[in-house]
């Protein structure tokens, strides 16, 4: 049996990795926002593999919420820094409770339910989620998201990008895509797969 | 003393509104994904005004979780609708946990720190927040968010649009401006009042 991603995470040590506390901020307040876009998306596509990168970043949540605290603790010498360390707190606790909300949800679809009626009750369009894989023979490789014209050429949405153990969430315009990525893409079939062509190489540019 | 429209909000009656499941859970998904991005918005920027607007939407998606119980207990007429409606309830709860955590978030500006810190480790550009309102004198009345090319000509985000009670969050390109609307809006000093200037009838278009 494959162990999921965010079950490993879960039992690998809490380790101190030598991050700021701003890094590490930063990074909470990515992930509580791109989760809820991705918690809706699992659930809206009935989509476990989205499910399980959402409970991958729960865990890396719950991990960061941990490490904050233990920097908080270290960096508090006086008491107004404790005060504004406090405030740090306040934010880092509720972006967790954000991502364990999130987790909350998409564990419905590990019930066995047979007639899943939430699709259908928040799907606005006929829009789907998936996947892609930047192949390293893709000529989109190297190259800016906006000089590929994905948006306009599409109509995809690229929610995040995964790059190693990383995300970019969001991304812009100018963020080069690299081989290897994974992109979570929101469109329709046809507009996924007009970009799937391009991203495995079997075209050279969107028409 | 000004009430606040979020204290208003949360002392009047809550009446049985004709809305279906689908209306109410498809406005507590926008409610959920706006009010994160308003609450890191209002810490941010130490802006008041924008945390207000996360309170109002706080008690807004109260009221929506109490309604939506009820009428799934209406519509449960079977074991299977039972089930189907405590799938709804699931997603609900998420969803008001997810701004009952945005409105812990920004209960920080009303404590009165001294230096706050907290705008200083997020930031990440000199971009700043605003309320917007269009003046019945603009020429973007009646003109399509698209063809006013915001975007590529004052690189300002529209992060909703609040036009009388209701809002319409992510507003996309094909969205009509209407006088009166208040949009709240992110980006640099110069872009947003550049914005203004169309937006309160001083310049015809944006150059």
């Amino acid at each position: 049996m494959k162990i999921p991603r965010w079950k490993k995470a879960e039992f690998e040590e809490i380790e101190y990795e030598p991050a700021s506390i701003k890094e590490i901020l930063r990074e909470m307040k990515s992930i509580s926002e791109l989760i809820v876009d991705l918690a809706y998306s699992a659930i809206l596509f009935h989509n476990k593999e989205i499910a399980e990168e959402v409970r991958y970043l729960e865990v890396r949540m719950d991990k960061l919420n941990y490490m904050i605290r233990m920097m908080a603790m270290l960096a508090a010498r006086t008491a107004e820094d404790a005060e504004q360390m406090a405030a740090v707190l306040q934010i880092a606790e509720a972006a967790e409770t954000i991502s364990n909300a999130a987790g909350d949800m998409v564990k419905i679809l590990s019930l066995k339910l047979k007639h899943p009626i939430l699709p259908r009750l928040i799907r606005e369009s006929d829009e789907t989620i998936r996947k892609l894989t930047v192949d390293e023979s893709s000529k989109a490789v190297g190259k800016r998201i906006g000089e590929l014209h994905i948006s306009s050429k599409t109509g995809v949405r690229i929610l995040a990008i995964r790059r190693k153990e990383g995300w970019i969430y969001g991304p812009s315009a100018d963020i080069k895509l690299k081989a290897g990525d994974v992109l979570i893409c929101i469109g329709t079939d046809e507009g996924l797969e007009h970009l799937n062509q391009l991203l495995k190489g079997s075209i050279e540019v969107l028409e």
